[in-house]
């Protein structure tokens, strides 16, 4: 599930069904790939040539600099993520409604992992980005709030105030962004080789375990229990 | 609150009580101030040496490179917050004790701002300081669980099984590792300059918010009275 297998693969295939890829989709998936590999500040504009073997001046064609490709990957990223958290209007959430939100939130994460790996120095490299993202977030928050009503409404969770709710769905928000840099800070070996989609969704774990005061009495052992499955595999090594 | 007058300040005064402050010291106060001020990656040891007014000779006799300089700050980071984190021996804890170690947290989060702001960077950048900052991570959320099951002994938070106060230790912990992230990349207009002490001390709401739910009964108006304290002024657009 990732690069050329990943989400981003999947919308640009259904944009050009009956046609040959576009050059301009291929340097964006190629660059995804390299980014999420090899880290985005060891991959350059000439790496990314080199890959799909064409011309640099090709790849410059397209896009004006490795920045520019960035700021579109971001696009395609934000694209997906919007559309994850979408809610349905006719029906109140269930359970499997929330699993599909979180298990599509941290596929997101993963299909697009240089991202947010080094979200600070990207943004601070391009100010449209840092505008984009900062009303990105915000939008997810005000989405994660309106699925945290929804699967109130559903009878998953107890209903909260909803100035209590704002704040749970910000601190979604702050576990779900972290957890990457943890397992890469605080328990991974040393480089991204230990990260893994199975381990990134153990972050899944943290979420649960905030969320379950909330949960209605009829779900507490079913969230129990799903959440047993997504346990993080951390290291014994945490005695003082 | 910021360094020539933060906590290293003084524990490198309480260190040196008697004596003029030596060159090595103020080098590495010198450093955390300027790293936190314009940001570590746009500081170099002749920024650093200028701003002292000593030759770079005089700075490479003290310390080998600039990442010689990091990790020497980090070691006093490490010392600062698990001093901070010590639990008393003889009697559980209040919820004064709760609320100096969030305030404390924040202190020293503040203090040494530049190392969280990069850090992924730093540690990829040092095996030495990557394996401390593990263990040091790991001590914390220990001291943490520790924390935890005073303020249950002392009858402010409901108790909880190990597992789970395990799980929620590590939730505040990614919660206020990220708060300022957060706060420069979803609200913050450009740069660090709107960063303040009172915005970053507001991340104790959110950590108020993830812990309502285990405050004991007789606690519960006082934490919410308490939590109000530090409400963060979000901006509003957070419309979608």
């Amino acid at each position: 599930m990732v690069g050329f297998n990943g989400p981003l693969f999947a919308i640009v295939c259904a944009r050009n069904r009956y046609r040959p890829m576009k050059t301009r989709d291929k340097i964006l998936l190629a660059s995804l790939e390299l980014f999420n590999e090899r880290g985005e500040r060891n991959v350059t504009t000439n790496h990314i040539s080199a890959f799909l073997e064409i011309s640099p001046g090709n790849l410059y064609y397209h896009f004006r600099n490795k920045s520019d490709i960035i700021y579109q990957i971001f696009l395609e990223y934000e694209k997906l993520v919007d559309y994850y958290l979408q809610t349905p209007q006719d029906r109140p959430l269930t359970l499997n409604d929330m699993m599909f939100y979180l298990e599509s939130v941290f596929d997101g994460l993963w299909s697009y992992r240089f991202f947010h790996r080094d979200l600070e120095f990207l943004l601070d490299s391009d100010e449209r980005l840092r505008r984009d993202y900062r009303e990105f977030t915000n939008r997810c928050l005000v989405a994660m709030d309106r699925i945290f009503a929804g699967l109130a409404a559903g009878g998953v969770f107890a209903s909260q105030p909803a100035e209590f709710r704002a704040a749970m769905s910000l601190n979604v928000w702050l576990v779900v962004t972290n957890w990457m840099a943890f397992l890469k800070t605080a328990h991974g070996d040393q480089s991204d080789t230990c990260l893994s989609l199975v381990k990134l969704k153990q972050g899944i774990y943290q979420v649960l375990t905030m969320e379950m005061p909330y949960v209605s009495e009829a779900y507490r052992d079913t969230v129990l229990a799903l959440r047993e499955k997504y346990r993080p595999d951390l290291p014994d090594d945490t005695s003082a």
